[in-house]
């Protein structure tokens, strides 16, 4: 074991602060890593607040962050994908059985045996793994991603959660040249979606509450805004869409979106509001419609996200923070006021 | 025009009577037939009462019946499907646009120039289309299907409305031999399922509320039947079925069986609640399942469908009535008594 810099949370009413924690020395298949950006999610913020209570109580002290960029500074004997100086990443999984099912269709993110980056049972040192918000991390090498050598690191941080959240459903669905494709929510998600649903030739439709963000959306890759308040431009667009990405956590009207789809067209729910959602059969029904939901993604379609990234030129929009602004970008986050994620320089953690 | 026997009701609140109807006659691509049995759905009795005012106001007198089989009597000089003499049955659609984008597809169900088979404008005589409890029909021969000689015809008409609409779904989400396949309902259109699901290869689960139902259950097909309301037997099938067809209109709980959905598993919807269903996010979104809805299918489907139960000798389970106890039969309807559908015996009406 080695000691690294961290900052955490001793308590769901306590603000994260500098730490420093143990990490395991790299096995065999492990590869250790130097963090460089850790991006900053939303689920970062109802761990550490311990707001899923009910599915996932906090371990205190948590370390959240699973959106990792490094640069690879030791390997195990075994290891064959890494050497060190290399550039690599780490999401939100960093380890699972490898022989179920889910494993073999290459989804581990439903492998029932799954150890999440932060805040889960750790087998190696019997406490709870820690997470990106720290200078160092050790992951078993079937977990680290390779990272192209042409993106900015602090925007593809990101690419970990939010971009391999909304690419792997529109590459189930079918998103491609020619399809008419609707994205709700422009934030740290959205924003993603509206970037990988253009450069995979969709038409993009970006639906929004306010005109504020129509310039904004228009830039980042949408061909149309609609202002999602306005019944007459919604019903413009009815029966019209081939796959709709929701990715709005606040309670909404989703059976507006379902008259959009057309026949066969899917919606996906990426956001999940608290409260239960208000679901008219009629408009499945109409027209074959469905909604389903979908989680991250599997190890190896991270890879072809990232090598996507790579060959599109795509990162995510950030606003880069030191270590030391983590609490101000949480109240910030919960206001939406953030363009559209932050990332963390964790150069900034060697002061402390 | 000629003069057809049939039973109408002449407003919201008035029980089906004897009355004539004016038919066309034949024109050169059309199919007349002397209709034998006629299914009673519920659909009909939701249209005699007007309870769908919002969407599709019924237009009185109104003679309803959309599963209707019987024998051919005349055709048009360019028909070539069918002679004087074959077996023919009619289902709910009786024209389309035959050239948009659904119907080219064979999916005339979700045709915008669709007409149905009652209650619908009908071009041909300016006023609404006049369905199947009466003596006779005339439908272009493209809405016209051959019946297999060797079913019984009084359980064959159900399969023009019932069957369709379980059978549809079960092939475009791909049931089939070793597939765990789930049937929420077991009355009209549940008792179907459970045959075609059976019929397909899969292993069969029927959901009831009621222990009663079990044996019939098994005997219709089911491999097993798990009573609802029991969490405990609920919780042993958790993440285990590939699809779930659910036929009940009344309000229920949704989540209880997307949670029995295994990764990519769907959950289709062929009833309609009134009030709309409280849909849990979460549920969706772990396992990447999806939630989606049918409508009866198209004529190539129907047809494959009827062939698939003279191969496989597949009709519904029907009590046979006389046309003079239609408005008992919408009684019993009601209370969901009846095994499982009503089929009218026609040589009842050449008394009135």
């Amino acid at each position: 074991m080695y000691n690294a810099k961290a900052y955490s949370a001793a308590g769901a009413t306590s603000p994260l602060s500098s730490t420093s924690i143990a990490r395991r020395d790299p096995t065999e298949h492990d590869v250790q890593i130097e963090i460089l950006f850790c991006g900053v999610c939303h689920s970062d913020l109802h761990q550490v607040r311990n707001e899923w209570s009910g599915v996932m109580p906090t371990v205190y002290p948590c370390v959240p962050g699973h959106e990792i960029v490094g640069r690879v500074t030791r390997v195990g004997s075994a290891v064959t994908k890494f050497r060190a100086g290399d550039l690599a990443a780490v999401g939100c999984m960093v380890d699972s059985d490898g022989t179920c099912p889910e494993c073999k269709a290459g989804l581990e993110q439903f492998c029932p045996n799954l150890t999440l980056t932060y805040n889960f049972p750790d087998k190696h040192t019997g406490k709870v793994t820690y997470g990106g918000y720290s200078d160092s991390i050790v992951v078993d090498q079937r977990f680290v991603l390779r990272v192209p050598s042409n993106l900015d690191l602090a925007g593809t941080a990101p690419l970990l959660c939010a971009g391999i959240t909304t690419y792997s459903p529109m590459r189930h669905w079918g998103v491609s040249k020619g399809k008419k494709v609707g994205v709700v929510g422009l934030g740290g998600l959205g924003h993603m979606a509206v970037k990988f649903a253009h450069a995979l030739g969709a038409h993009v439709v970006v639906f929004s509450t306010s005109p504020s963000k129509k310039d904004d959306a228009l830039r980042l890759g949408a061909d149309e805004v609609v202002i999602s308040r306005d019944a007459g431009e919604m019903s413009k667009h009815a029966g019209s869409f081939d796959f709709i990405l929701d990715a709005v956590s606040a309670d909404h009207d989703i059976n507006a979106y379902i008259g959009l789809l057309r026949r066969d067209g899917n919606l996906t729910l990426v956001g999940a509001p608290e409260k239960p959602l208000a679901l008219s059969a009629f408009g499945l029904i109409m027209g074959r419609r469905s909604l389903s939901g979908s989680i991250i993604g599997g190890i190896a379609e991270t890879q072809e996200m990232l090598d996507f990234c790579g060959q599109h030129k795509i990162t995510s929009d950030v606003e880069v923070i030191p270590i030391q602004k983590v609490n101000e970008a949480y109240d910030r986050l919960l206001k939406s006021d953030v363009k559209y994620r932050f990332s963390i320089d964790m150069a900034s953690l060697k002061s402390e």
